[in-house]
């Protein structure tokens, strides 16, 4: 059971999944995101990458709001990498991962799998608490307290987050050896009506250092609203 | 932030909420449950008991399927007290309490409430994992790593269970004392087009055990489709 947002670092958590072998199932939200671009994203994603099935679940977080991503709050823009590696942003959605993660859970369990695979990483624990190692193990406990098969038939489940330990640049190596098409995803927080990139917010800074500090151009650059085509992978 | 379905146990567990002091929040949920006619029941209990907001978050769980509630599945019926005690109903929605509290602490966080209130009880712990003392604990645990609240300010989330050690009978009791109007309430996992109650299945049978066991006339028992109006009440 893969998350699957669309994103750099989901489609390349799918594609380490299915190279170690697991049957896949990928898992997407429209959650009353702005950016919805990114569902056209992971759907591309899981076509090209083949799984047994992708479902998008639809979930309402805009009647709470609280998040840059949700509610009427601007995202912002053209921070420094010092800005982003502080404090929570305010594009963190609340619980965001909890309730993803509970989703994934559900459809687990229905399908009588125990394994779930979610692209979070180092870039992220500075700013988002539900992508920590600790949150991640405090859900896989709850996780077997929480389910028939964990009750029933002692099933420990497991996730995994192969991108822990990796840098931006690291990720886009890992998923270039696995023939990840990093043209079909979309990492931007405030993409145009066109679903092209803004190339200011912090996941399009980002991800434009990872791809030049990984030496390679970004495939998707050509599509960027703001940013000069190509000249991402020129640095 | 309380947790209410419509049916009896949560609006008692409202109306303890309110007694112990907390301005309350209510959230229901539309799940794709079959019986849609608890969401009116819901927006009863709130109104009459009173809440500051009342929200009801659309989540879909039918695209997954596995529960006799949201799959086509049938309910069952006319089951016994030891059938109804034992093992792990088909009514059993996979994860369900897990994605109602991380929705629930997803608002908490946006309004900076600490405190959530779910009727779970010791009648639903031989069936259901996700009423357990041990699952409601590593809930809020998970709580408190998983969001903003707890990373920055070290917010401690309380999930409160005050149904936790009663039996329906004196659950009934409790809410007679705090003035919940149980004829607002359904109980039933399928109750017909007009949303009366079945008489039949799991959750009939234990609301109407527990009014017989109380001495207390149910006050719903009147717009039962499969049961006879008064009846429950006059054993």
């Amino acid at each position: 059971m893969v998350l699957l947002s669309g994103g750099l670092d989901s489609a390349t958590t799918l594609a380490i999944a299915k190279a170690e072998g697991y049957l896949t199932y990928a898992l997407s939200f429209r959650y009353g995101q702005r950016h919805a671009a990114e569902l056209d994203a992971a759907r591309a994603v899981a076509a090209r990458l083949g799984v047994a099935r992708h479902e998008i679940a639809s979930i309402d977080l805009r009647a709470f709001g609280g998040s840059a991503l949700t509610a009427d709050i601007p995202v912002p823009e053209n921070r420094s990498a010092e800005e982003i590696g502080t404090g929570i942003p305010i594009t963190y959605v609340p619980a965001r991962n909890t309730i993803f993660l509970a989703f994934a859970l559900a459809w687990c369990e229905v399908l009588g799998a125990a394994d779930m695979f979610i692209g979070v990483n180092v870039m992220d624990y500075s700013g988002y608490p539900d992508c920590r190692p600790e949150f991640i193990r405090a859900f896989e406990s709850l996780a077997s307290l929480a389910t028939r098969a964990g009750v029933e038939s002692g099933v420990r489940f497991r996730i995994h987050t192969p991108l822990q330990q990796l840098t931006k640049a690291a990720i886009i190596r890992r998923g270039m050896e696995l023939g990840v098409d990093y043209a079909l995803t979309l990492s931007c927080y405030a993409p145009d009506a066109a679903g092209r990139p803004c190339g200011r917010c912090d996941a399009c800074l980002l991800r434009r250092r990872g791809f030049a500090e990984a030496g390679i151009p970004d495939p998707a650059a050509g599509r960027a609203s703001g940013i000069e085509a190509g000249k991402p992978g020129t640095s």
